[in-house]
């Protein structure tokens, strides 16, 4: 193959360049340093390059084969090319500065003839990474392994019918936690791509759902005991590959991790094509994730609102995103979360400057949609808003309904005797979405 | 009004007639007395007739108004026009022989000037009840309150901002859940109509929450109270009439009982067309429920495949219907819960006999369902493709695996040692979805 | 009820305050008399008020009623309130300053005891809006019948299996037309909430769809025997109220008006949240329609991504807007259509300003997207990139291909003989999204 | 590889074995000969197997690559495996008796290095087909060529901006047309997987609307010119793999025929999995197909209904595949067309009995579904119902309606005079439900 440097015809590291320049290799609205609610935007978004849809992902879709042709990824030394892709991501990380990435497992390295030698290509691979971030300032926002490619995952990972796949995978996510702790990881992801079922006829829809929940303890006491400081995450979606994913939406996995024990130990990664496709917005998943006390990272994209499966394309429209960083900043912002591009060029964009030119424009639209949002805090109007319509739970009376002592049978001899008639007060939806408009720029 | 016993010209109850019969009015597979699995099908089926959309439901939609002209919808006494509708219920029931009945609050009385009328009005009505429940067999299967048509509800019941409904919606239930106890009625049910948001901009997610959890504990606080044996149920519901429901489906519900310390004591009732709204099967909800350990009661009917709105019709297809009698079997049959009619005939049905033929026919498809469902379950075919398909975790080590004591690096050891290379075993659909259609008869 | 000044508190014309403006009561982006590619911004545009949604409809969805209490909607006399609601109209087309308003027969005047009063009565009301259109500089977009709300129509209009609703259909529809006529109304429109099925078990569909087309050419005679000079509308809905609308989207309604000989004779008017319903983007039907000449005006609303049924929401997004927009500019903009909103605030804003605040944010994010595809369009970038892309076909032996003469064989002996290996070419869809988002300001 | 006759081990062609047999292997309602309705069974359905989804594709998903590893996928001369494959293929039909079988020219043999290479290849194996074919009795009711799945028609092949491709696509469309020619087939195919388009910001939609009309011609032209007196047929699909596909549904195909001239020359192969992805059920699109006249072939399987993607399941509800059936026989049956299974086992049914098992069901939920079908038919009684509902339009007022010479104003005269007030009757949908209920057996 080409000398990676020579992949990406870009040189230099893209900067901002103002909201009037028409060039579309700088930023027009992301500028890293900038100060927003007392912090750089930069800390704030925490902007990470996902390794597998820019890397990884030949351009294939259900109906046709590979587009891009990426040199890396036609080769004989399987290990040679996992260098050469690591040469180009990191140099497209450098490129658009990035401060974060994030891997599964076998999108940086090949699979081995034996699961050891699977597990040591991915250390061997790692290693090269951290000489590589050590150079640069780029760090991983967290790692994961992909249990769901490969034809031993497609019955499921933990929740597998052979318990050989169980241990398989045990072992596999071993290997990536502790690399994933080992380059800094700021959290560890799960995906349960396959963790569901294609017909309940085959399935013991009880098993598994036992079967997961002690997999995910069994992370959580391992990050414990290699002192893994991050943040072990779910990514929800409700369906595809599979017909139903036991990690549906936010307030599913919510519910598992209950019923294993683990609300206070496991968030949760909040993709927005998944919300969609779960039939919530973006917003209401990070929303219902805060107030479950749940909220971790996100995966930045969008679906196609009319299309019915998983397109993960860049975000493009600042309004809907500045809907999704207002809760994001009402839920306190990031801790060790951040802004993951889970998102793929289309398979007709075969150029290599699409890639960047796809992460520019949506952290473009991030960096934007930031900005709106924090207007929107600042200004705090909506929340006033908010905090009127509920105001009459502040009386004292209105309070005690909700503290233990009053009963229903109290409550409703004071609804009688007091002859109590609400009367509707306006939800106000449109001035409220028209104040949202306000806040454009 | 006419006198109600001219409403159906159909006078006698109606009887099993055999499936080479053609008469509409007969029962061709609901056979009561026929012994199932060792019950009467009755006993199976408890199949119970739902009060609103049979006889309060005028027949409009969003785009046009009352199509059944019911002469007990027009008249200038209200109470009056209730007790022909009372009669004319009763009437049904008695033609359809079937064992069990549902109600709102609101379907059976109109609302008073004050909270206490309403009441007083719902108890009025619930007295007539009782006279006609003895005189006849019919029996209650449940009671609810409508905290969602009233314009004083737009905003929610419990989880209004507006704390005197909170308020108001307690005395409701309260008034219901007491008669529905003295009416022998064996669950209780919350459907959640406007329990739920329409647009972030003006709702405090987390306190909504908050309130739907405090008031679901007000009411088994009550229940116990009152000595209330039957089960509090919550009927799942994704979205419509709001934008986000909070209780959208099984899962979801399991997560908030989970929050308000209430998985033990309260279970679902689950709607065919709400499964489907939210993006599940219906058996799936069935057996995610049965998994949960929270299986209650089911709501009968079923969506159109291609409309994104609760269409509620009859259920006419027996193999869909087979396989959720399938998973209510699998999961013990019913316990308090039944099979509710939550179905509504077409707007353009507006015949009376159009209502009788239509009730006639959905538990014609739940008999024949049962049927082949209890056939699956004798023949054990099924199930035991299933167990071999687990089998491996019989196996001491593997049980191991989900045992206390067993920790990641332990299995990751052994699957490394033991090299293990898992190979995939066909998950044979296509073979079971055949051995399904063999029973079919 | 109140005088009519009463209310709204909003008594002058609402104006263009500028960008600046936190005033929700002025216009932050519609400056009417703006220039913009030539024309005043009013002129592009041709808003319009719908009757329906914002004076006639109660504010009931399926689950609840009455939320509004319009005054207009209490009374005795139907004529007095249907004459108080014209002054209310009139009053907020006089606020709004809006150039057009729509109406459908049964909005503007209630049914009569016969056809023929119906009639009468939506002729006397006319007589009013005659007399206040003179006065103002109001003018009607539109009218139309409404063919779908009363039990009569249940089963279709055109398409009733009753012939007599065909000809009852007929005599409503030849008296709006005349009104509309004579009001100067610049279309007729057509929606056929019922012109489809529920179940094909009672639906003959070729005589339904010949019914139909028989009516089209009815009505497209009727319009030439009146000299009425403005275009016949269909507005095509791909289901609800029906499970099928024969109307179902615009390259259906292209369909059918060929099978009726009519495709050069009505055109459509496209809605948004009836496009999405459809499975197509908004942009998609008005680009469609276009590209089958068949283009005629819009129904401005929004529906919500993840409900499945018309939620006609007023629009808010400026970058979705303003893609419509850019194919109405590309299709030349309006002739006889316009922007109506056909848009409803939500049942929950019950406050009369609601009503004002949503219309004045919805102009504005039009006039917003106005200014952005105007940009898109003079800046030309992104047709110059379209051009580029098909710029092969403008080789003679490319032309040659789509002309008369050329075979399948020659073309295939060339591309053998030529060894034709055709190379992709990216589709650039992320950098020309990046151009998009450049025009916003 | 594998000696062919080795990958199944089922040897003998499979038999009716009747209705009590629970053999998976044997047919239990499929009986090729019995008469229904004047005919062979086996000659109302006409199955066919089709080659891409149970030879070709290997099983993998957007989220995971191969798991059944057919030996015929494996080796490294592709004109080797491609005879091997063909053994296979030949093989099953030979055991599942089946009339007929479909194919893609990249389904039967490799892609060149030529295009001139590709067609001989495509000949070669069409060669050994045809010695194939005389010795067995399999028919090709089908062929078609792909032009969606190698990266060159990535932008589409006849509305690709690259003219170079529509003449590529050309020269492969005319080489299948004349193979499918020689070979006796009954109908050639067009599925226009990637005729549509990804983003209107890249697409010129009238250009290409023009290119795929004008490439229909010329195939049409190319029919008569080799004298193939088959059906040319468009499959319609409304997206995926496309955000938009021109040939979205019955509907949309019949106007873009009406455009391009050919609404008598062309008609459609209704899929049901796309038809419910388009938003309509099987039989509607049957229906729509036979009304517009239009009607061909099926592609017969299933959809999830829960799922929004081309899941391509084969068909297990013999109630839903009754009503598909019930429409064929309306429509007068097949000519040309016939059952193609467009379906696939699911990616864990790796065993080569389940490709056999699969099928085997199929034929039985088809066959069993022609019975009900028939007798729905024979009985009459659902037709009646429908002919009494229509049964106004007989009087000769009311059909002249319908004619040339009344006029809208004539109508809405004698409406007016004979002061119609026409009554709503009942629509019966649940009796007529039941009454196809009745017919199961």
């Amino acid at each position: 193959m080409n000398a990676p440097a020579r992949f990406f015809s870009t040189l230099e590291p893209l900067r901002y360049v103002g909201r009037d320049s028409r060039d579309p290799f700088g930023f027009r609205w992301y500028d890293r340093d900038q100060i927003v609610l007392g912090k750089r935007m930069e800390d704030h978004l925490r902007f990470a390059v996902a390794y597998w849809h820019s890397f990884t992902w030949p351009g294939g879709d259900p109906f046709g084969g590979e587009t891009f042709l990426r040199p890396w990824m036609h080769g004989s030394d399987e290990m040679d090319l996992a260098r050469a892709k690591a040469d180009v991501a990191f140099d497209m990380f450098r490129i658009l500065d990035v401060p974060y990435f994030c891997f599964h497992d076998r999108d940086i390295a090949p699979e081995g003839k034996t699961l050891k030698e699977s597990n040591a290509n991915v250390r061997a691979i790692a290693d090269i990474f951290a000489k590589k971030m050590e150079s640069s300032k780029v760090k991983l926002l967290w790692g994961t392994a992909n249990l769901f490619s490969h034809r031993r995952f497609m019955s499921g990972a933990s929740t597998n019918p052979d318990p050989d796949v169980f241990a398989y995978s045990a072992s596999q996510v071993k290997n990536v936690m502790e690399i994933t702790h080992e380059l800094g990881g700021e959290n560890y992801v799960l995906w349960g791509g396959r963790e569901g079922y294609e017909t309940l006829l085959n399935t013991d829809l009880k098993r598994e759902l036992d079967q997961m929940g002690r997999f995910l303890n069994l992370v959580v006491e391992h990050k414990y005991k290699i002192g893994f400081k991050g943040t072990i995450l779910i990514e929800p979606k409700p369906q595809e590959p599979t017909k139903h994913q036991y990690d549906f939406d936010v307030s599913t996995v919510y519910g598992l991790l209950c019923r294993a024990g683990l609300e206070k130990e496991v968030k949760v990664n909040v993709e927005a094509n998944h919300a969609t496709l779960a039939g919530h917005s973006f917003e209401h998943e990070i929303a219902m994730a805060a107030a479950l006390g749940i909220f971790g990272s996100i995966d930045m994209n969008k679906g196609d609102a009319q299309s019915g499966w998983d397109t993960d394309q860049f975000p493009t429209n600042v309004e809907d995103t500045a809907l999704a960083m207002y809760e994001i900043l009402r839920a306190g912002g990031y801790t060790t979360g951040g802004t993951n591009f889970d998102a793929k060029i289309r398979r007709q964009s075969i150029d290599p400057e699409d890639l960047i030119l796809a992460h520019v424009a949506a952290m473009d639209v991030c960096a934007h949609a930031l900005l709106v949002a924090a207007d929107m805090l600042k200004d705090g109007a909506l929340q006033q808003a908010v905090d009127d319509r509920y105001a009459g739970w502040n009386e004292p009376q209105n309070k005690a309904m909700l503290q233990p002592g009053t009963t229903l049978a109290s409550i409703a001899a004071r609804a009688e005797a007091e002859n109590l008639d609400p009367q509707p007060r306006s939800g106000r939806q449109e001035r409220l979405e028209a104040l949202v408009g306000s806040y454009f720029r």
